[in-house]
């Protein structure tokens, strides 16, 4: 491993209660709100290492994001739980990968949706970023 | 009608075609989706009177709601067509007022929500702000 | 406390830290997501009765919104984490009203929203229904 | 082009003025909001074409999103006006898969963002189905 290219072991969960809100007319959880929970998973996992994306702000560091997927393999449903497993997968000079894969938890913990997003490591104005050693540091 | 609190006739309508995201696994439209529609109704008012929300940004005027209400009369559904008819119910010094009512397209122009929104009017800092003439002067 | 009004003392607590999804252009949560966490206090509510929505449809039972109000004092921002604390106002025969408190407890434990949701009670096919008395004896 | 894979050159183009409710703190429209647009998008292309998604369910067709791709080149903002541009990239026996690129109206005609996603074809019940014929020659 490249010290360019660490993948930190850290993994974080995120559990969660489906409400109705999130579920749409097919009786299941609407597609577009898996990245709202992957966004709440990976704001765990900065927290779990011992920062948060606030803190991150306040420092001038912003990480939108520049590319999302989703395969989507079984249904979440209504008073189901779920556990959004969250790790990054690729630390780059400027951007960075978080893995997502979720677990129903109220049905037998099977893997029912797995996830990625890349984000760019940019300053308040938008411009690219180099990220710093701390920050590099949460996950070692 | 006082000139502290006028009622201008202007009515706004703002058409729209339910979609999956906006249903839940009860089939109807979520209840808080409402109120995206109403702000897409206001917003669409101050176009009809030849302003915009934008615009009013420019000029260091902003809106924040202060108050929403709904009332729930008829579900929507997917795949139906609905109208927002809004209306500016009360003009203050440093406050508004809009009404709305939804009408279903797709069930005989049946009236199935009543809401309204009440507003502040602050600057960039979120300090009161009277409401300057140009803005009054959109709705005569 | 008559008999057909009685006012429960169960309050519940629903915590949950603001994410970038929740938050608008302004910096603040937009103010359709209160009626999203008002949802998950009062599902939080039932869960803390010894019930759940999810155990209520089993049963047949389901509960509309027909009326949701909200006063919006202060903002919430990103990262900050809320307490949603609700209530059961009114247990009538075939209509409920929660009601919501939410607490800022990143600034001070300040009361930021006051809200209300009416629901009716209806089967599956909408149906009124009178509340049967295993679900007002979850409230005593 | 194989009679399994037809590409329809079908083009719907769906339009829409971005709200405070798609915005989030960092000033751009959130990342899941995108998906929101996509699946507005595609009901416009079946709406194009002669048909809706709301006709194809009382035949008894679901299109369940298997997989969604989305790549952020530039932001949107609140009051620009965007263009999603939709294709059917490809039909299989019971899957198909949609092409969206979203034009920045308000800002020359930007390219802003590509995505796609991948539909199964099921019956209510959720299970495997070919697409009929009357499906297939929307698109001829």
């Amino acid at each position: 491993m490249s010290p360019e290219n660490p993948l930190p072991q850290t993994e974080s969960i995120w559990s969660h209660r489906v409400y109705y809100g999130e579920t749409d007319a097919m009786g299941v959880v609407y597609y577009a709100n898996y990245l709202h929970w992957f966004e709440q998973a990976r704001n765990q996992l900065l927290l779990d290492c011992g920062s948060s994306y606030g803190q991150m702000e306040e420092e001038g560091l912003f990480l939108p994001v520049s590319e999302a997927h989703c395969s989507y393999l079984e249904p979440a449903r209504f008073d189901q739980v779920i556990a959004v497993h969250s790790t990054i997968e690729e630390l780059k000079r400027a951007s960075i990968c978080f893995v997502y894969r979720i677990i129903n938890r109220s049905r037998g913990e099977r893997l029912i949706t797995r996830g990625w997003t890349k984000h760019a490591c940019v300053d308040r104005e938008g411009r690219m970023l180099r990220f710093p050693q701390w920050f590099r540091d949460l996950f070692c």
